[in-house]
């Protein structure tokens, strides 16, 4: 077992600033089999981002359109028994094809359902597991991994990041993919090597989906490098950092959701040096 | 059969402040199955004035959802067979557990389709049942209660909020739930007592599924209180004076649905006092 | 066979002018059977320009709202096969009653389940068809007429409208219809009459959806004149002229897509008359 290496503010730094330039310029297919309350705001963040976005979720079209895209992030928010059929049929495909697909188990916990399809979806080997801390511990739990998830409220987070840490490294370990699990902190960690980022505002939790459309952000990262633990750690970053510059323009939500996709577009290598967090 | 006390502007006023305040400490879990045009901002809005929303419609899911939510919102707009099935469970989980509810019945009127749906919904004892004036018309004449619904042009109202009043004073006596018609002037009623508000700007009308938010917001509120009458009253109120706020800042759509979530996020006891209108 | 007249710009500033008008004051009823992505976005976008939209897709109540509504927009951007149950009574109501539909076919040529169902609701006679350039391409190789369409990636054109122009126009003739190819160019014919328009801003490419929000002002402009070349060609031309004064007050997709929805309120003749250009 080799001792991980620590990655540095800078280096995280310069490799997000890398990896998002590669992104403007090739602009993965992210397909999303999302839910109806983040269509819209996930679409917007990819597409301000530089990434392509395509929201399609037929199991008759997995194949297809798993053949053309790039990446493809499931989230089961708004979740139903026909979705569910798509969302496996899609998975499938990824995995088959070795495209990095990414699992956010929206309100994972909350109810008996959202176990069973979380379980089922695990069997298609997502490289990226990510959700609020609640979801992460919850995950790990249905992955046989804890016994402590406490049930979460709703969908948002009844727990803070660091509770999440011995079931965040768990899951990595065991699944063999990365876990993220995002708040005021934000942890990443493959089960070896881990990081944790602090940007971001407390206004990202005042706009509906916008976990959902970092989901997103995470799987087109993926697309572009192999080693899917930097990917989504700069994902994450540049998608905190983006958030703190929004921060600074808008005090309200409403104005706080316009200011961050235009954030996204306007992120730019000097702003994630000057800006990114490791804690 | 006592004789309904007229509640004040400074009542409502100060009642609503109240609640407002409950609202932003307690965070009620609202669950919506709710149209997919009004997903996001009926979850921004709800967000924004400090309830904790959550879009979750599975029939399969409806009895672990309904033992932790404190109330739920139905809202027929994008109505499918398979909806109907998600909407019915979840009000009948509501029903049973003693959870107030709110029926929206969008369209209503307009299909035989939507009013055969709402017919089955009221049998599960809304607590509240909101809508615009040709809506309330409809659900009147679907309970047996008039026969001179004219049908609605598609979700927009054709009758002004005066015309739906003896329906709405029946309906409510009838079903023993609050009804609220909304519009310019927004009546609300158990039967007994009745109050009209008149606050909001003419661009709430200007931007889609507004009607649908508040739908939400009177669910959040009906969970704070057992008068569901002043609940509703309080929680159109406050929608109302935070839409005038939002008239205030931005005079076209656009601007003005992020002006209004804005408002809902700073919207405090004093602009309720201060400009609270009762008819 | 006529030569076909060249509609001038200041022609179709008049008669697009004209038709505004006439849509603010009728405010046809547009019925959409569109997309998660776009709900919103396209509801707001109607209702700013004046029309009324109504996103209703449930085959049994296709019927009765086909009755009442003016004019039908059909998206296939997330498709699954219960939603082409409804696609296809909506359009066969709208066919057997006269009125006009708008075809818009996202993401047409990416899978075989898309071919499959453009082939299927060509059948009912849409009065428009408007896609990007590759989308054309795919629904003139789905209509028999040419085997050059090369396949999209994902629901973003690959293509300049102007490859599309032999396909629109051979679509056009074939189909008795409208075919509308937009992007930074739009072409607009007729099969006989071509216009071609450059208005617009490169940020309507950085905003998810609005594509499918012209779609429907395009079948809001339809139910309101019987050429529905110039019908179409007026929607387009105000539309790209709202895109264009947007771009004038925003640099960013956030703020970008609030300029727009109000710049669809604030537009009037004079903005058409001074901005509009044909190629």
């Amino acid at each position: 077992m080799t001792i991980a290496h620590k990655l540095s503010a800078k280096e995280l730094a310069v490799t997000s600033a890398a990896l998002l330039a590669e992104l403007r310029a090739r602009r993965p297919l992210v397909q999303a089999v999302t839910n109806f309350v983040s269509m819209d705001v996930a679409a917007n963040a990819l597409l301000a981002l530089g990434a392509s976005p395509a929201m399609v979720h037929a199991p008759e079209e997995a194949e297809d359109f798993g053949a053309i895209s790039n990446a493809l992030v499931v989230n089961i928010g708004t979740l139903s028994q026909s979705w569910i059929v798509g969302m496996e049929a899609a998975a499938a495909v990824a995995q088959k094809l070795g495209r990095p697909w990414v699992l956010d188990p929206v309100g994972v916990g909350a109810t008996r359902f959202r176990d069973a399809a979380v379980d089922r979806l695990l069997q298609f080997e997502p490289a990226v597991i990510r959700g609020n801390a609640s979801e992460i511990l919850s995950v790990a739990r249905i992955a046989g991994l804890s016994e402590d998830a406490a049930a979460p409220k709703g969908v948002d987070s009844a727990h803070g990041t660091d509770v999440a840490r011995a079931s965040a490294l768990a899951l990595a370990r065991s699944r063999k993919c990365i876990v993220a699990a995002t708040g005021a902190v934000d942890l990443i960690t493959d089960g070896e090597r881990t990081i944790e980022l602090a940007n971001g505002s407390p206004l990202m939790a005042k706009v509906t989906a916008l976990g959902c459309a970092l989901s997103g952000i995470v799987a087109a990262f993926a697309a572009l490098s192999e080693d899917r633990f930097v990917a989504t750690a700069a994902a994450i970053a540049i998608y905190g950092v983006a958030g703190e510059m929004a921060g600074e323009l808008a005090d309200r939500p409403g104005a706080f959701r316009v200011a961050f996709i235009d954030m996204l577009d306007a992120i730019g290598p000097e702003d994630i040096a000057r800006r990114l967090k490791v804690v």
